[in-house]
C-alpha cells in the first residue's frame, strides 16, 4: 500500500492504530471459514469521524475497504478478498446508553454481544439474538450479517431488534436510518436494508437497539430419540402445537455421538437423536408452555431431563455445545452450511440429507436450530484431498437443489459472503440480483466496500 | 387517456375491468384525507400476469401508475396526484394459503385485513397488526404504508410479519423478494424495503406472512385520571416496568368528551384523561400482566374497570373507537397527524403540543398508542376558512419541530405520501433524501410508479 495513504491513515486514527506489518496483517487475513485474503493495512478507528475520513480518502483512491467485527463470521464477510483496508472496530466498543424507560439501548459496533446482553439484563432488560459466537462476536458483525441464534425461534433474529442506525457511506457521508422510537415510517427503511447487507452497502457506527422485559424464568428440557425420523416429527408437532419454544434444538445420531465423546457423557441406549427445547416467560408460563411440550414428545423420547436450575441447565447444553467443534474428530474439514425449510419439512429435508449423503458417499452430520427449519448441515471433506473436496462441494450443491424445493433458502443467518456466492444464482433470479447490484451501485458507484462479496 | 392505450388495458383485463366513466373514475379519486387527484383510467387486475402487462405498458408509454388497497390511508398514498392508471387491487382478494404446521399465511393483496384475521384465527393463530380501518383496509395496502395498530405495543407492526413476497417492477418483470421461512439471510432485504415504500418502488402481487399462535385470554382494562398529566405518567411507568401490555390507549380530554358525548356515557366525576389497556396470554398470563399493571396505576386513577368477557371488552372500547369521528362534533375538519416521540417523553409531548394550541389559538385534541409513543395529534380545523387553515398548519409545523426536539419522528404508521412530503425535510437529510430517490431510480427510472409522493 503505497506509503502517503498510509501516512493520511496514521495522520486520521494514530500511528499506533495503522498496522502493516506481516504479522499485525495476517491477524486479519482470515475469518471462521478459514479463508483468507491479505489487507494492505489494518485501521482501528476510535470515532465515527475517523470513519468517514478513511472511507472519503479510499473513495478518493478506488481502495476496497473491509468492515470488520471479531472475525467469527462463516461465510467470509469479513475477508479482505481483494486486499485494501480493513476497518477494525476494537476501539468502538462503548455502550452508549442503556435507555431503561424506553427499552432501548446504543452502542457502538465493536461492542461483544455477550457483554451488551449482560448489560441490559443487569437493568432488567433482554436483548434476544444469541449467535454461537455470542461470547467473542460483536453487535455490528451481527448487524452486518443479520445473525441469527438459538432463540430466534420465539424472538427472532437481529434484524427484528435494530431501530435505527448511524452509518457512513463509501463517499463518507454519514447518514442516519431508522428512528429511536417504538413505530417510524418516514422515507423508505434503509435501515432494515443496511442490516444484512454483508457491509456492502455502508459502515455502521452506531446501533440502537429496542430491548424487551427479561423473561423471570428458563425452563431447559433435553429429550433423546432413537432416530432422527422421530425427532423431526417431535420439532413439526410442537412448532404446529400452540406452543413456542425459546430454543429447539437438534442433533442427530453423529453429532450427538462425537458431542458425547468429547465430553464423556454416557448416551441412553439407543439413542440417535437429540432434541434441546427452552421455554421462557413467568414461571407459570414457562412451566405451562413446557408441560404442554412434554405432553407433545414424551411417547417418542427415550429419556427426558427437565431443569429450572440455572447450572443444571447449563449441564444439559453442554452436549449441544460441544457438537460443532467434536465434529472434527470425524473429519479434519467440515463444509458448514445453515439452510433452512419451512419447519414441516424438517423430517423430508433430514431424509433427503441422508440420501444426498449416501449418493455422494459423504458424511453429512446435521444438528442446528430446528425449531426455525434451520439445519446446520456439515458435509466433513478433507481439504488436503482434492477429490474428497470435490464430491463434497457437488454434495453440497445437491443439499441447495434439495433445500430450495422443499421451498427453503441456501442460508438462515450466515449470509451469503464468500463461501455462498457461487449459489446465489440458485435462490434469485437474474433479475433480483441485477436488481440488487444496482441498489449497491447508489451507496457505492465506485464499488470499494467489502468488494467480491455476496454477489458472483 | 388515449383511446388505443384504454383499448389495450381492456385487452389485458377485460372490458368490465377498466372503468373510464367520470363516476368510475371519482370513486378512485381520493382516499381518507380527501386530497383529491383524477385518475384517466381505474384497471382491475385479476392476476400478478395481468399486472406485470399494465405495467409494461405503462413503462412503454410513461404513464403514472398508483397502487390501491381500499383507499383508507391517511396521507394520500392511494391518491393519483398526476393521473393516470389507479391499479385497484379488489379482484385480487384470494387467501392463497393459510399453513398451520409453518404459522403461515400467503395472501394476494386485496384480501381485507380483518378477513385474514379472522380466518386465520378460525384456525388458533394471529395476526397481530391491527389499524384502525383494519374492518375495510386491505392487507396490500398495510404493506404499502407498514401500518401499525393498537396491538403494535407488543406486537410490532406489519414489516415484522412480512417474510416473502412476489412483486412485479414498474417494467413489468416479476421479483420475489424474501423467503416462506423463518429465517433467510440470501441477498439485500428487498421485502422489508418494498414494505412501507407506498407504493413508489414496485407493485406487490403476493404476501407471505408469519403468525403466532392466538393468545388465550384477552383482558381489558380502562382507567380515567384527572388529566393528562396522571394518564402520561402512569403510561411512561407501564413501558418502565417489566410489563407489556398488548394495547395502551389513550384519550385526552377533548377526545374522551367528544367520544362519551357520541355514545352517550356518563364520565366519572372530574375525568380529564382516559387509558384503554390489554393484555394476553395464557389466562394465568394476562392476569399477572394486567394485575401487574393496576398496581401501578390504581393511586392515580379516578376509576378503573376491568374484565375478561368479550361483550364486555366491547362496551369498555366503545368510547376509545368513538373518538376519531365524534371530533367532528368540534370542528368541521382535522388535520390528523401520528407523532411519536419516545414514550419516557410522553408527558412533555403532550404539555408541549397544549402549549402550542394555546400559543396559535388553535383546539389540538390528542389520543392514540401512547404505549408506543404515537400520539395522534388532531388539530381542529375549518378548511373552508383559509386563515384558520394557516395557523392550524403553522401548529403542525410546530408539533413536527417539537416532536422531532424530543427523538420523536413525523409519522409512526401513516406514512409520508401527500400530506407529509414538504416536512421530511425537517426528519431526514439532504443526503439521506438523494440516497432514497437514487433507490427509487433503481427501482423505478421512468418514475411511473405513484409519481408525487414521499419526496418534495
Amino acid at each position: 500500500m503505497e506509503q502517503r495513504l498510509l501516512e493520511a491513515l496514521k495522520d486520521i486514527s494514530g500511528n499506533e492504530n495503522v498496522a502493516t506489518d506481516e504479522t499485525g496483517l495476517l491477524a486479519y487475513a482470515y475469518d471462521a471459514t478459514r479463508l483468507k485474503g491479505t489487507p494492505g493495512a489494518v485501521v482501528r478507528p476510535g470515532s465515527e469521524e475517523e470513519v468517514s475520513k478513511i472511507l472519503s480518502l479510499a473513495s478518493e483512491r478506488e481502495i476496497p475497504v473491509v468492515p470488520r467485527g471479531a472475525g467469527s463470521g462463516l461465510s467470509g464477510g469479513a475477508v479482505p478478498c481483494r486486499g485494501g483496508i480493513v476497518l477494525s472496530f476494537e476501539r468502538m466498543n462503548r455502550i452508549i446508553s442503556i435507555d431503561t424507560k424506553n427499552r432501548i439501548v446504543t452502542v457502538q459496533p465493536g461492542v461483544v454481544t455477550a457483554d451488551l446482553q449482560a448489560a441490559v439484563e443487569e437493568k432488567g432488560l433482554f436483548y434476544p439474538p444469541d449467535p454461537g459466537s455470542l461470547a467473542f462476536c460483536t453487535i455490528g458483525g451481527n448487524v452486518a450479517e443479520n445473525a441469527g441464534g438459538m432463540r430466534a425461534l420465539k424472538y427472532g433474529v437481529t434484524r427484528d431488534y435494530v431501530i435505527g442506525l448511524r452509518a457512513v457511506l463509501p463517499s463518507g457521508e454519514i447518514i442516519r436510518a431508522g428512528v429511536k422510537t417504538a413505530k417510524g415510517v418516514v422515507g423508505y427503511d434503509l435501515a432494515r436494508l443496511i442490516v444484512g447487507s454483508e457491509g456492502t452497502l455502508a459502515v455502521v457506527t452506531e446501533i440502537t437497539l429496542r430491548l424487551i422485559p427479561l423473561p423471570e424464568k428458563v425452563i431447559t428440557m433435553t429429550a433423546f430419540f432413537a432416530g432422527v425420523r422421530d425427532a423431526g416429527e417431535v420439532v413439526a408437532a410442537i412448532m404446529a402445537s400452540p406452543f413456542t419454544p425459546r430454543c429447539l434444538e437438534f442433533l442427530d445420531s453423529d453429532a450427538l455421538g462425537a458431542g458425547a465423546r468429547k465430553i464423556g457423557y454416557a448416551l441412553p441406549e439407543g439413542a440417535g437423536a437429540f432434541l434441546l427445547i427452552e421455554t421462557d416467560g413467568s414461571l407459570d408460563e414457562a412451566a405451562r408452555q413446557m408441560n404442554g411440550i412434554h405432553a407433545l414428545l414424551k411417547n417418542k423420547a427415550l429419556q427426558t431431563d427437565i431443569t429450572q436450575d440455572k447450572a443444571a441447565s447449563a449441564e444439559l447444553w453442554k452436549l449441544r455445545r460441544s457438537t460443532s467443534q467434536a465434529l472434527f474428530s470425524i473429519a479434519p474439514h467440515k463444509i458448514n452450511e445453515d439452510t433452512v425449510v419451512p419447519v414441516s419439512r424438517v423430517p423430508e429435508a433430514l431424509e433427503g440429507f441422508r440420501e444426498i449423503a449416501s449418493r455422494f458417499a459423504q458424511k453429512i452430520i446435521c444438528f442446528g436450530h430446528a425449531g426455525d427449519g434451520n439445519i446446520h448441515v456439515n458435509v466433513m471433506t478433507d481439504r488436503a484431498d482434492p477429490e474428497r473436496l470435490k464430491a463434497a462441494e457437488e454434495a453440497v450443491s445437491e443439499v441447495f437443489r434439495l433445500v430450495l424445493s422443499l421451498g427453503g433458502t441456501i442460508s438462515g443467518e450466515h449470509g451469503v459472503g464468500l463461501t455462498k456466492l457461487q449459489y446465489i444464482g440458485m435462490e434469485l433470479s437474474a433479475a433480483e440480483i441485477d436488481l440488487q447490484k444496482r441498489i449497491k451501485s447508489v451507496f457505492d458507484p465506485k464499488g470499494i466496500l467489502n468488494p467480491g462479496k455476496i454477489f458472483p
